[in-house]
């Protein structure tokens, strides 16, 4: 892991691939899937991240005004579909991280953990925008910290090649994920 | 060509390709790429764009209230590049179509042309909110029909194999796209 320049950040998710969120407040942590994310804006580098209103991670990123962006790869693909199909909630004395036996590590400026074999994270903070999150659960963020695995990203660069398995991945709908591909 | 159910519209963007948005407004029609769109909901289909304030494209969809997202595929990346380099107020007695001949047809709800050879195609109907149109150059827009090439998208799925020059496109930055990869 190494640290991406923030006016570089939108290059982490400008191609579009299928993220986890990861938040955490009050002592509670929770992780999802979330393929609609995108990049907002170049200088301060913002997102934009649908977190639908009945989500546990919903709760916890309204309530601490932070959470990550982390970008699974291939070889996680099985994690990111478990943590796609089940709600935190469901697990009142526990958590996903647990119960699934993910492995995560201290982000920079947030309280939200990183997940462990992702292949960059994006920290980020919510700029309050009420009639977005009600009416579209659609939240707007600054990306306050990014990192990246330097053997797919470095100066400001994807280089998959020789990398299948760190390759991001893209879902479309009921667990089906296209690795990205070529450079073309 | 053929038609794709409302219910399954966000499947033609969920994987983050980058794409082209094409309008017209009063006799006036422009083409630019657009990597920062998103699914914002399912039912009825809505979209997030970002279309830069200082954009041709930004007046036309302004007037008009409605644009197309036309998804362009490998072998249109050139063409790509182009309308995504130069504005279409540079070209004040022609427009960025008979400049650099690309065709079109008629789509079926809007006034904005369609692009041929590229494989699917989402006629968006903007759901007016100010406050992210002038602050974030946002715009949330209904998806008011969708259609798709059959050869890679059918039945409610993406299948490219077979098709490597239809694969759809994802920008990372200064013109170096990946196609979509391989099903994982």
């Amino acid at each position: 892991m190494h640290p991406v320049e923030l006016t570089k950040a939108f290059r982490l998710v400008n191609h579009g691939p299928t993220t986890i969120i990861t938040s955490a407040h009050n002592g509670k942590v929770n992780i999802m899937a979330a393929a609609w994310v995108c990049a907002l804006d170049f200088k301060p580098p913002k997102v934009t991240v649908v977190i639908d209103s009945n989500t546990y991670t919903r709760k916890l990123i309204e309530a601490e005004g932070t959470f990550a962006i982390n970008l699974p790869c291939v070889k996680q693909i099985e994690m990111v579909k478990k943590v796609g199909n089940i709600s935190g909630a469901d697990f009142p004395d526990s958590d996903k991280f647990a119960e699934y036996e993910i492995e995560t590590f201290t982000a920079q400026e947030i309280s939200a953990p990183l997940v462990k074999n992702c292949v960059a994270w994006l920290e980020c903070k919510i700029i309050s925008e009420p009639n977005n999150q009600d009416i579209y659960d659609l939240f707007i963020a600054e990306v306050v910290a990014a990192h990246a695995d330097e053997r797919v990203f470095s100066d400001g660069h994807w280089h998959f090649d020789g990398h299948d398995d760190l390759r991001t991945i893209h879902h479309v709908a009921g667990g089906v994920f296209f690795a990205t591909g070529k450079e073309c």
